[in-house]
């Protein structure tokens, strides 16, 4: 006997079926949470909490009475804002009709698809990827295609590979800094895609949430390269550059045509977003680079540690680690499965990491290691998984 | 030539072309913000702002670190007071598991129809309705079907005109106490709804943001109704409660399956809600039912205004205004459709009403008067209003 009437066929495959592989995340918490000293380095989350000086704003703005509605594509000075640090950032002239506000960078991912595909229609993404993306297209009703991008080339996509799975897409999404791989796209890959769009007329979705997160190379967007400008969403987030995760503050820009169909969609959606927390966005905002520094500072330095440790052993080969705040660890060598590996290394020195797998096909083999601890101890149990699986190599 | 890579058809349909009815109020407000003296009766948005001490528990909870991602289907301590109050409401036994927090009821009524419709499935709504109602329907790839409910029977919906365009419908979308008409669904009416949905395996989406302001009779929840527990999605809000619009903060309540499968659309779309707002919506809910009625007691006082003044005189007719923070009026004596009264109202009175037409045809020859400003200033407008009806009929 059924407990509910029949559900649509969309919300009941969000999730694909099968394991998430995230049960290994699972079993590391729990065993944190009932008092095992685990040292997690699995979530891409700040060891810092959002700044007192933007939390003040925030809350002068709800007590000077920002608290009834707030205009559905965002505020007019937060749009300005984030037009102007866009076309600094970029050169590209950007208005504020180019940008629309939404909660969080993962809203502007499933708004884009609503409006690059249609039911059924195919859609893009490059493996490995964020947990997210194909569970975010298929809440759209689009049918998610995973292109791999393989360890031997940097985990950059190729485009021949691209080529092969074109036929019948509407969109292509990536990722540059990237989660999980480091991977910062070269200037030959971003020219790849860009030709790759314009010859099969595809959306381009690019997640630039880590922009300010680069270690090796330059943060190239794509709607700065000719002809990506009709036919780029970007999408951006105060989360990762401002720790603001929990603020889910972002936006999408692209075409104002576009722009104003997402404002539909958001009018229908969202209903838009608090006003004190945009108003404390723009506060954050103009703060400027070198607060943005400050805030990427700590993964610059424990980046700076794995490099060092990683050329100290020859078991685990490192990623490319360009930018983000993970490092995606090649243990082939130790003859284990990502799964594996993540489940011994819990096993035998409480250090949770990512099993490669848990990102998609591309990543089997390796685990991923996210640089949200305090620098000590991060070195401690970064010395102690490289002991650990130089012990397991051959 | 375009100017962007071709849209889904989905994104470009949500307005479903023409106009939206809402010129007139765009015009009002441009005269207002040139100067003109224009009294707006237009927006169902408090003449008070979020109260002080609901401002300060957010802010505590924001500098006591509660700024990173929060748990998506919302933090359990407001599932549990959502589910309390709702079991103490109605009556019916609500588990944490039942409730889903969104970011506003606007996005509880997107996500219901997510899980109820596929694409081109129909969607049923009663007309007079809230202007994203149909919008929302389109969002999600669905066909709104308009089902009226005329004046003659106090705008409550008749379960022959429902049964008249059932066939192939997927979902209900009602709202009682209802924005515009101010009805109030009787008993028989929510009988005849159940029976109906349950004979046609419908999903009913009853819209309940407005359950703290019932003047006249008594909310009925279908979700108490025999057979009903397992196809009925409440959604509910702190918006018109508590006066919290602008926080975004609102709820889905049904059976546990559909709200595991809303939260896989979450953790696709919004990814939660920020963690203080959530604390500050446990602080708001705890303050209990004397909070709520203060909330809706100026309402309750220009409600009696609204139906005092209306025994006083003959030409404008009282709408039922049982509840929420309307009255609908019937000005057909006047002659003029709603459009070309508010019209007039506006260019002879300076005073701003919505056109019923904004709302749907079955509220054709009626403005709409929110209960959204100051007694004094709301009893002058609404003295010159009949007044000035009175003079135009015959």
């Amino acid at each position: 006997m059924t407990q509910h009437a029949p559900l649509s066929s969309r919300i009941t495959q969000i999730n694909g079926g099968g394991s998430d592989g995230w049960d290994h995340f699972r079993r590391a918490r729990a065993m944190k949470e009932s008092g095992a000293p685990v040292i997690e380095l699995t979530i891409g989350e700040h060891d810092i909490r959002t700044a007192a000086p933007i939390l003040q704003d925030m809350h002068r703005a709800a007590k000077a009475g920002h608290t009834g509605y707030a205009d559905i594509p965002g505020i007019p000075i937060l749009r300005e804002t984030v037009a102007r640090r866009m076309a600094e950032n970029t050169g590209v002239p950007t208005t504020p009709d180019n940008i629309l506000i939404t909660p969080g960078g993962q809203f502007g991912l499933f708004a884009a698809h609503l409006a690059a595909c249609d039911e059924g229609d195919r859609a893009l993404y490059i493996d490995p990827y964020y947990a997210t993306y194909p569970g975010t297209i298929r809440s759209v009703g689009a049918v998610p295609v995973p292109v791999q991008a393989k360890p031997e080339f940097g985990f950059q996509p190729q485009i021949r590979d691209l080529e092969a799975a074109v036929e019948g897409a509407r969109s292509l999404m990536i990722n540059s800094p990237n989660n999980p791989t480091g991977a910062v796209y070269s200037p030959a890959t971003m020219d790849g895609i860009a030709g790759l769009c314009q010859a099969h007329d595809l959306w381009l979705i690019s997640d630039e949430v880590y922009d300010t997160q680069v270690w090796d190379g330059e943060h190239i967007t794509p709607r700065a390269l000719p002809g990506m400008l009709e036919r780029t969403l970007v999408v951006g987030s105060l989360s990762k550059s401002h720790a603001m995760t929990g603020s889910r503050i972002g936006w999408v820009c692209g075409p104002e045509p576009v722009i104003a169909c997402l404002e539909d969609l958001t009018t229908h959606s969202t209903y838009g977003l608090p006003g004190y927390i945009q108003e404390a966005a723009v506060f954050a905002l103009n703060q400027g680079p070198a607060f943005e520094a400050d805030i990427a500072d700590p993964f610059k330095r424990r980046r700076q540690i794995t490099m060092e440790l990683l050329a100290g052993q020859n078991a685990v080969k490192a990623s490319p680690s360009q930018g983000a705040m993970y490092a995606l660890l090649d243990i082939r060598a130790t003859g284990l499965s990502g799964e594996d590996y993540a489940a011994r290394l819990l096993d035998d020195e409480l250090i949770a990491v990512m099993p490669g797998e848990s990102f998609g096909a591309a990543a089997a083999g390796h685990v991923r290691v996210a640089f949200t601890i305090e620098d000590a101890v991060f070195r401690d149990a970064m010395t102690r998984l490289l002991a650990h699986a130089g012990a397991l190599s051959t």
